[in-house]
């Protein structure tokens, strides 16, 4: 199956989860399931936006160094007396009737009353109503992936609890170690790879692992592993050949539907997936673990991030770099192309994922995909680079730059 | 003090903790804290790369359909006698002797032999030891935050728990409410923005808030707490004005010393910082939520990255795009501008956060940082801007690409 047709049946089959109201302690991070609409004005009153005197402008007209206008020191309180003057803080109310805050370094301060030396206009000083966000005004949309500033946000409308879209809850089936064809023993191999690898690649896209069981390899057990736990999708790790102990495609078939097995991917060629009778999602990734690892980025992955509602396109950050050197790729195979960073403009082609499993997952800093209708890219052409790791990427070029 | 002054402080008195060992399923988003050195050569020993029949390649020399040669069955063992052939699986160990791994469907499987109708390449099909990584190779780079690929490549290299960089604790302070100096009684405020705020924020930035308290207005009071307890850093917040019960900068230069109070930064003009006499750093931040922010931002957040490990810089990725109304700012202080992006080119300068408060983090998609020497930038200047919010805007272009 070419992957473009995969990518269609996970957007037909995978919608974002229903939602959980979580304290705004653990928000961050997590998908908005719904707008966050103000619930009041804010501020909820005119107040002072700054420490000092407070007073009505129209009573300053004309008041100079040379001409200072004299206020009567009035008890603070919820009523400005015409003539009156009184201290205010910053962010307390206003009182009925004033309509101006002057800094104290404007004013000559007196035994019982003030000098003012200089006209006001109104509303300096004063922060009102309404001026940060309006009752009934959407502050976030659903659907965002809250950040930092939104919690902060968020506490200042008064929330405390938010309503999020929930996890997806994944099941990670492996089995159990096939016993060498050769009869020679297998030791020191790379067979520990995949279950903390997919755990941390499902936390990232928003996802929890609730179980990581090893199956016995047998089509039967396979098939009762995949119907013995709920679970919103069920990916399995291994088996995924054509041998006589690859039981994960016949035993998805048995348990429900296998809807495809085989993909023009490479690393990636022999995953499959389909449902369960019951409906949960099931992706068979190969045992390989870089294999492992592509099937899941294009494949899996998405499927949760779209579970979880996120972007499900791949969580890189991609930018147009010329590469140094020719890029090979199969025709009627999308392949993925580890790439070095040369520079801020350039990337070199390093050894395959074929060739160098995960030392090309060490080496690489991103890598591009060439699609199955190419055969690749001549030497000097941009290239969409997808970066392992954008944040030191993109912060380099500040280096140079004042600001921080 | 101008921001740069700050900055230089803040690079001078802060650098990365000490490490501590974690298990690897915890390990993703810590920074190593030691490189990582490959303890084996992977593979441990020449493998076969596919299931197959495996043989030696000079011994094929001449076959063809028209010529097929006979190999005898051997029973798998560790050796592979001359003449023979046998059965392996991808993974298993390559007896010694045999030089290639034939697919089945390249042979005529026969009773006790198998019919070879094809000369095969010495290696093909065999994936030779150390071929991903030799043992004392570099993988990991000290420094490094870890992403979930990375958390594959320490498990296959049998890595379980992993040094990494311990996380700075935080002490977060904040000052009983003030009485409203004009009498009149304030609620419907967001004052209980800056916990939440700064909690998330510590905690993208790789901290750990281990005390949130609530402290009385009072020199003594505040003085005492700055010394109550060990921690990386402390935090305050509110209490950096002038005013008569603004305790934050003398009861830090009781405590210890007070290297600036007073920044050439909006918002954040009152944050000051300093140290305690046992060393201990400590930033001040101004109480009004949007000053709290900015100066967490650029003063205490660079710190708190600093000490975790990772890159100091703000964790925005930038875009160079054009601004599509003038960005105004006052001429001595660093200003931070939010912008709306309009479309993948251009952002419009929205109400500053002097304005609109947390209503411009609630419409801004990112922010310019307007220099201390700048005026700001008329109409259609190319300007830096920081995303709030990296990935979407990022991924966007590829919408409209094939790949996924």
């Amino acid at each position: 199956m070419p992957v473009a047709a995969a990518l269609e049946w996970i957007d037909n089959h995978f919608d974002v989860l229903g939602s959980e109201v979580v304290d705004l302690a653990q928000a961050a991070g997590r998908v908005l399931a719904e707008s966050l609409v103000a619930p009041a004005d804010l501020p909820a009153y005119d107040r002072a936006a700054i420490d000092g005197l407070v007073l009505r402008a129209d009573e300053t007209a004309g008041a100079s160094a040379y001409n200072p206008l004299l206020f009567r020191a009035s008890a603070p309180g919820p009523i400005l007396a015409p003539g009156g003057a009184a201290p205010i803080g910053a962010g307390d109310r206003l009182p009925e009737g004033a309509d101006v805050v002057l800094p104290l370094e404007h004013v000559e301060t007196r035994p019982a009353s003030y000098d003012v030396i200089e006209a006001a206009a109104a509303g300096s000083g004063i922060e009102y109503r309404a001026s940060q966000w309006a009752r009934g005004e959407v502050l976030l949309t659903l659907g965002r992936p809250l950040i930092s500033w939104e919690i902060g946000l968020l506490a200042a409308a008064g929330v405390s609890r938010v309503r999020v879209v929930r996890r997806p809850r994944i099941r990670c089936l492996r089995f159990t170690d096939r016993p060498p064809v050769s009869g020679a023993p297998s030791e020191g191999n790379e067979s520990g790879t995949n279950g903390p690898l997919l755990r941390a690649l499902v936390e990232r896209d928003g996802g929890v692992v609730i179980d990581e069981s090893t199956v016995e390899r047998g089509r039967e057990q396979v098939r009762d592993a995949f119907l013995s736990a709920p679970a919103d999708l069920i990916i399995t790790v291994g088996g995924t050949g054509s041998g006589a102990d690859d039981h994960a495609a016949p035993a998805l078939a048995e348990a429900g539907q296998l809807a495809a097995h085989g993909l023009a991917l490479s690393p990636g060629e022999t995953a499959g997936f389909g449902r369960l009778t019951s409906g949960v999602p099931a992706f068979l990734l190969p045992g390989t673990p870089t294999a492992c690892l592509w099937a899941y980025e294009l494949l899996a992955g998405r499927a949760v991030r779209r579970l979880s509602g996120r972007d499900p396109a791949l969580p890189f950050a991609t930018r147009q770099l010329e590469t140094t050197a020719k890029i090979v790729s199969r025709i009627g195979t999308m392949e993925i192309c580890p790439v070095r960073r040369r520079d801020e403009q350039h990337v070199t082609p390093i050894a395959s994922f074929a060739a160098a499993g995960l030392g090309a997952v060490a080496r690489a800093d991103g890598f591009v995909i060439v699609d199955a209708g190419s055969e690749g890219f001549p030497k000097g052409t941009p290239v969409m680079v997808h970066l392992r790791d954008a944040a030191p990427f993109l912060a380099a070029p500040q280096a140079e730059e004042t600001a921080p």
